[in-house]
């Protein structure tokens, strides 16, 4: 950390902050300039709290160059991380996993329909909400258990494992042992509680990045998880919000080549919520895909015209097995045989 | 709804439009254009799904003219809602209220000493985290139910209800026999289950802001408490997230008359998590107050250079207590009297 | 600045920077730490220009410490700046200057009458456009030199000296020439040769935030104005752009404050665009007003459902009458008398 | 457009609002719904200016179904433009264009050498600012009309077009006789004036997405181009600016096929100014492409530790010359043959 001191710091303020540098077990190494002086803190095994620091007469800004987060970190820990959910591996060196599925399990036969088509065209798993966050009280909140139910028989019938997003601690029991994936949603990931609980399970994670979610932020949730002894985490970009309100998000594709950088956990994109549109899911795709990402989710429903959530995004059984002769031509191009 | 066709759409595609909107018991009012048509939906009582219509051939977009909210909204309740935490009102009409207190209960003695001061100085409730979000896992975590039962005492010694925030629902029985209102923090405000759960116990609620949620989806997370029978809920405006970095958010003071006029909910504001930075917290109250805020809630805390979390943006008593006399001004001058 | 080096940075790499920095005229200080090595740059009289160092190998980051601007700073001119405008003025310790007119120019008569409603409710300075930024080029974009000399006569006829804003450069002799202020529009506000010609002009400016612009990047605007010796400027805050669409604008009212330490110069706020809402400027006004803004500028047309622009966010000459009553007395609270 | 008005709007506001409408020579056509009524305004051929509208009693607000463009619009025009550079084409079914070179012209030297490199690896067209646009007066603004001369030199030395930035209007016959192709920057989008003048040219236009700009006012921009008599416009999406700074932008890489289908004009991405690190460049460049891009421009400099502006996000020409042969099997895949 750098504690900037103010123009007119005089001496005093500038010994008062060495000293509580000190008091917290740490060194400080002044660096008077032309201008003003700064305090190096050194001493410290990761980020520091300067909540006193920034208190203190005469401080005009700390600067943070350890982050919230070590154990996701590809500094630390350079070796890329290998996800393997029953049999399907997510991250370097694996072939980029396609998962797809409705938005919401709407009925035994929707999902067993929608599970065939996606394993037919090619898909590796299957996806479907079982609960259901909904901005509004008034929307379909999903078909609860029931649902999870049906998703873990289509997933057995067509031979992919299953993702489903987890809502509340007490449903963590039951999910576990209906899916192969626990999906943690944007609007749940800075639910720590939630996050830990999830750490503790030991079952594989998908972590979705909150709407207004830094990339500091999205690792940090990912590091309370990992805290927990829980190292099977794959990340998820989603789309974050903006003033540009064409897409219903803006998918921040800069982030997989960057993410790829800074941590060793797999990250895959999910263009449907992204954009929230149809016409731009198989395109951005094969963008995400050509950007680095280890897998894309979309959304595939039998009958997108009578979904009974995000119809407008999902692709119906014959878009999808159009976009997966595409991306059969792209992995080639990429490097991947089967 | 209104639904807006492609300028190129046949009339057999505005005939399926059609059709689809009278399959869902509604009518459909064809407005042929210019340039392109245009369908009305009529005869709904509220927000329409739209998922299914816009994925019809022809369709360019759909347009809501109703809300994913109707018992929050002044249109419907013209009547405005007075809250009462254990005697303390917040609404129109009512003198607003000031909560004020430490960020995190550190220990017995820091509550107790927080809760004399801001109640020798006026406030008319305390605050403080015993359960606490943080960024990342290794910072500071609250100390749990010990710090809610320091915070209830502190809250009897001194004669003011307690607000504290809730993280979890197996958290709640407890918290709601410890504390006079729970707070659901800014990043749970779209943990619907958290918020329906929140609905059931009755208790007075202090529903925080998301950092990127519209006024649309703030309000639809308060309906999904009043959903529940609980009618007791107070908006907190905290400030957004946007690019600009100087203040740790941006305040957004334009909602509070905005709010009052769309709801009948009380709605205070937080200059503190707004803000960031002491400096700006007395000067952003009022101007709080005299944008139409029926309370401010303020961080204080007796030593803020050795606080746990939240320093920065901390009052000590002194600060606090100078910044009351200024508030008791200002009550004068918009016609408080005591 | 600091340069913050990669944990696995080599020396060779380390030494390297060093020399990079020297060969800049600079000092370099090394700050190793426990799990990596930070270099101070000493010497600088200001900003540094980090491209040379940030392609360096190893190196991960650079802080800056110093900022882009200098002349505006208030660490470098501690006494506040006081704008005087053909008699009116704006600055610490003058009462804060209440700007009113329509957006734009539309005839003689209109300007005139706008002119006498907002003199005889107490205004103290005219605003109108002659020349008009508009999204599109279908829109009305003003009646340009013809509405330029009806605003100067309207400004004669009441006695108020007049604002308007300048689009080209080719336009300001004659805009100085009739008008007593000019002003920088926010879609202007990085137009860098506009304001450089604006600063050799002498004339007073008022110079507003664009819409996505940082504190940081909105002084270093006012710099350029300020660095060709013009140190008549104004800031006006007008609501920047984020993901709420509800106003057409957020306003960011805590930069007053801010703004206010930060910097010598003024600052107003313009709550009609930041708002975009009529019912919203006279609340938002006031609430600036006790943030410590210097002025407020709002939008008054004697017609407003009339208007040929902003007619939504525009007050009637009624509307600003009562609102002129209430800004009486907040004055008074605020310790101004006439 | 839709006129919504209040549920408790009176018969007689409706018939205002009706009034107001048929005034300005169009039709209205009430929607009574079980709510609200909502009011049809139908009979214009284009955007309509809602000012006046929005201001009347009972109104709660105006809905846009037509665009503030047109003649940019794909709905109104077809058929692809095709943007043809001295012999260098932009637009559907060409190959996409690669346009390279340093943010800035240093030297004649440089600018040489960068052409020479750019030329050597497959460039199709070179760009190099002679007048830059920077944040702060102290950073280097370029060489000016001395810089436009070495980069026409460099263009006629490489046989490469040139594209460079315009800044301001008296600029723009210098400029027309130096360069192939005039860049309108991001700062610049909304300088109506500017755009004006630069249709007037005739000349071929690479017009930058705005910081802030919706894809409606980037549209909107071009169409003041166009409306000049100008149709050689490309357009570039260079990344928006939100709340994440990891990057120095936001890319928003669905824009490019949003913008495919919204509009005629050719649209490319500019990777360097949207992520501002140079490890993201070749990446987001191939992602770019696949995303439907018809070119991208690059920076790339002989010494990027060297450079007087935007080293960081440099490529050196090794580096480019390495992108090229990835861009070329690129190519390849998507059926682009030489």
């Amino acid at each position: 950390m750098l504690i900037v001191m103010h123009h007119q710091a005089t001496q005093e303020q500038i010994d008062q902050v060495i000293a509580a540098v000190i008091a917290m077990g740490l060194q400080a190494e002044p660096i008077p300039g032309s201008l003003r002086t700064a305090i190096g803190v050194l001493g410290n095994q990761g980020y520091v709290d300067d909540s006193t620091i920034r208190t203190l007469a005469g401080v005009r800004e700390t600067i943070h160059v350890s982050k919230p987060y070590k154990l996701v970190s590809r500094d630390f820990h350079p070796v890329s991380t290998v996800v393997d959910v029953s049999g399907v591996r997510f991250g370097d060196g694996e072939k980029p996993v396609i998962i797809a599925g409705p938005c919401s399990v709407e009925s035994e036969e929707q999902i067993l329909e929608a599970a065939e088509q996606v394993k037919a065209a090619g898909a590796q798993m299957l996806r479907g909400g079982a609960f259901k966050p909904r901005t509004g009280p008034y929307s379909f909140q999903g078909l609860g258990l029931k649902g999870l139910k049906y998703l873990q028989q289509a997933g057995q019938a067509s031979g992919l494992p299953v993702v489903t997003e987890v809502m509340r601690i007490e449903q963590l029991d039951t999910i576990c042992q209906h899916a192969d994936m626990l999906q943690v949603g944007a609007r749940n990931m800075q639910n720590f509680d939630l996050l830990k609980e999830v750490g503790k399970t030991g079952h594989p994670v998908l972590l979705k990045r909150g709407m207004s979610a830094t990339i500091e932020e999205f690792l940090a949730a990912a590091e309370y998880i990992v805290a927990e002894g829980n190292t099977q985490v794959v990340l998820c970009e989603r789309g974050i919000r903006t003033f540009e309100k064409t897409t219903r998000n803006t998918l921040d594709l800069s982030v997989v080549p960057l993410i790829r950088e800074m941590s060793h956990l797999p990250i895959i994109v999910d263009p449907s919520h992204a954009t929230g549109k149809r016409m731009l899911v198989p395109i951005m795709s094969k963008a995400a895909l050509v950007a680095g990402a280890h897998g894309v989710m979309v959304e595939v429903h039998p009958n997108p015209a009578g979904a009974l959530c995000d119809g407008a995004q999902s692709l119906s059984g014959n878009d999808f097995a159009e976009f997966m002769k595409d991306i059969d031509r792209l992995y080639e191009f990429l490097g991947y045989s089967d």
